[in-house]
């Protein structure tokens, strides 16, 4: 199938070349030069705008750093709604604001088009992989049609709803991720100033009811887990910075929804102060920094 | 083997008659009339005072509200000291602050006698079926002793480390539970305010990094697991009012170690609002009304 | 001197009239007809777009709800930029984030203009009486142009620095606002829990460190100041939507500067609460409902 | 008169040094000797005990750090209530939470005496000079009694209601406090990220509805007052782990009365944070620390 993609950065490249690998045809744009070159050199055309990669084609996909630039890739003069043919589906890969969603998905219904939302989990290792989580808002028909499509992308293609449900589901999971990422912080350096053994500790809470993916999967007490980023200097795994953008999402959603987010909004400073001590660019468990030796110099 | 056991409340007294099945002799001693009464039904010997309950027994144990109940159970003119033969353990089972545990361990010592930290976990219903998780405090040559003992009344008996430290795991574990169960009820109030169906989200969350105790198996939303406190009013389980106990004694414990405890704080005031609701009662999972159906007539 | 007005509001219909009164002659543009019209009944004339305001005169002030407004406002085919003389002054009283003032700065300066930040404080009752505080961000040089025009809706005009100072001024004022009114509310609240007379708390508080507008101006508790909102229920004053809506600036610009504002993030939260619960009219003092009489029928 | 004074700290000791300017006689008692030894030097007399100190006297001034001294002071077998004759009013002037209030003054009472809770502002400079506010727990007729004994050691005397209002006033005045600081630190340091200069900014505040003592009489920023300890160096002033333990009192009073405190309890944290940072004996606007300079080296 013919496939406009647009946006190649450390996400949407390795899925782009997932689709060439799956036999797909693919025109590709970004601002990117050396993005794009990498990809023609896999086998796609490089297209002069949104427009140009969409003209034409059966599907569109985006996979972009945020709303404005989902916004302007469709709307702009040059953008995707004005090449795309009449009938077919945009699917929006990015992480944005459930409201931007709605927005964009009216703007495809005025233009003869369907606006899907598909956010992702797994990271550049499960894009590269091709076992990326898709989280989907689209009508069961609809949902039935772009599977394929995804399926080239990804392992676990989940259908959340209507329009704008798998934006939602992916802010909500990651609001529970910052959130229990920092409480399991909390308590490693809590336990650890106490004088109890981390990997002991870890051990009670992996078996217990403080159990969860933070603690057990990528616990931040370095030592505790060996596969995990505090084993490697925080390196490698989901930036904090990321965590941070996608905490102001729900705190965003909730201040649009008037609805309480208490230990988001003070989790998304926690990171907002990581991020200003230079650290935003380590894997998000690096937070335990802000709890452990913060004895300075004065 | 004869043990002094002192507090026969909702979980002393079901561990007591576990020990009493096992086939133990026990002194026992509370304040309240009638729990004595029941045990000595199952053939248990009353004592007049806790120093009674001690006299020329191998072991005591103690199960009690509170760090002021452990004190005075201990040190007063007619506490377990005052009667204990010298060289017997005390166990002591109570989910007590660390401080007061060294404190106690000191006045043990000075009077002959060990003081061991075997906090528990799985509340009323594991310690009716013996099935309960002991988290202990102690050396390595006096866990090998107390074993046994402990088996009577549980089935996975973890040593911590030092005196103290079986406070510090169960203190930090129920900080992180805490935490994971307000930010869960977080962000599944958000999802249903931006519309996505609650059992779609938990699914999603539950095979994804957002996956953690509070949501998997005691998730706080109606109807998504039946097994949980959210599917029977919120009845059963742990009360709201045992988790607001313990972040306070997470809060000290930070306070007295001079060590952070932002969300662990804030959550504590959350619980502290349920309280003040009149809710405190109900497992702790009912943290979620504060953040559903919040929309009152004024 | 010819003034385009833009934005009729609760606070601009106020101020247009002040112009008029001051002897500007008013070329005014609101969505709304009832508010044009009754500003033509005081002398205005009726322009057909924000374009068509702007169009011939000497001055452009615009009264926005939000940024996006701004936006509209100045860069539609219609807006203000479409139709302004070069060289003239926009003078932006809104309040809106320091960010989208530096956007519009730049756009206005594109077009041979200048645009001035100038948000209020004093709310429709300053509007009405003409004593409003301007916070300016502009050159000394454009300042000392545009006083005549402010001085004639204001008492107190005052420049901040260069351009977004004056939001810059306004939002953190508010952040500190929101969050001493939800300090004393709850000081207040916990002195009453604890027995003592709100008033005799309110005097220690006012004649000691404690002190600040919203405990010796604006005191939340009912009873303790009879000219504040809390003594005729809550109404008139600052509305809570409006508070909500200044920590929202803040916290965005927190964001946007890499700056953690923990406190302001919290009280937002509470904020959104007391919306939620539909006080989101009251003055914002009303925040202490949700220290108050909590306890509710389970 | 004779009195019997207790706790020669930084503090006690120039409270205690009035005493004698005012002619009254005094028996002293503090487990420093050099302290003790400097007030006999000013004609003061030495008891071995507070059970002597109190021994034969017309009042008891009691000035401690912690609630636990107070404890000990009054009720172990030297202590005070061993040795005041009948009838005596014991007037603390430590600050301490309201329910030890309570229980030290039904052991007074059980003893023949009454316990008067009377806490102090103003620090060292007040201390030493007699200007000291003292905020009183009494009944009237004790209140007048006592008045005259308070007035040789401070300016300011409130009767703030019944026996423990004293401790409930200066913990509410110190909750407010620390959060306005806190407040005032996370905008003055918000602002000067985006730009505006601190003293205009300060300006603005100061003559507005953020004003408060925080701002305008100890302002954080340095260079923004001349007078506030951020001009030294924080030196001088409130110190930071005087703050965090009046906090403690606060969210502990709230514990207590199920009284949600969020603001408080975060605003604890950061304090607890400066502390561990090394930084509790600088002056409480230090917590700005927390705000600024926040780069690190990674």
């Amino acid at each position: 199938m013919k496939i406009g993609f647009i946006g190649l950065g450390n996400m949407g490249a390795p899925m782009a070349l997932n689709l060439l690998k799956a036999g797909h045809s693919l025109n590709v744009f970004d601002l990117n030069d050396a993005a794009v070159h990498s990809l023609v050199g896999a086998g796609a055309k490089a297209a002069a705008s949104p427009k140009a990669a969409a003209t034409g084609v059966e599907w569109v996909v985006t996979m972009l750093p945020a709303a404005a630039h989902v916004k302007r890739v469709l709307t702009a003069d040059d953008g995707v709604l004005a090449g795309v043919p009449e009938g077919t589906i945009i699917i929006d890969c990015s992480t944005i604001d459930p409201a931007t969603v709605k927005s964009m998905a009216e703007a495809a219904k005025a233009n003869g088009n369907t606006f899907v939302d598909a956010p992702v989990s797994g990271g550049t290792g499960g894009a590269t992989a091709g076992t990326l989580t898709f989280m989907v808002g689209a009508s069961a028909a609809d949902f039935r049609k772009i599977r394929p499509v995804l399926q080239a992308m990804g392992r676990n293609i989940v259908r959340c709803g209507e329009t704008s449900t798998g934006q939602v589901a992916k802010i909500c999971n990651n609001l529970v991720l910052g959130i229990t990422m920092a409480g399991v912080s909390e308590a490693m350096a809590l336990g650890e100033a106490l004088g109890i053994d981390a990997a002991v500790l870890a051990g009670v809470i992996n078996t217990s009811t403080g159990r969860c993916w933070s603690s057990d999967t990528c616990n931040p007490f370095p030592g505790v887990l060996d596969s995990a980023p505090a084993a490697r200097g925080y390196t490698g795994g989901f930036g904090a910075d990321l965590m941070l953008k996608d905490l102001g999402l729900a705190t965003d959603a909730a201040k649009f929804a008037r609805q309480p987010a208490y230990l988001g909004a003070l989790t998304q400073q926690l990171y907002q102060t990581l991020s200003a001590r230079g650290e935003g660019r380590l894997d998000f468990s690096a937070v335990i920094n802000l709890y452990r030796g913060i004895k300075v110099a004065i």
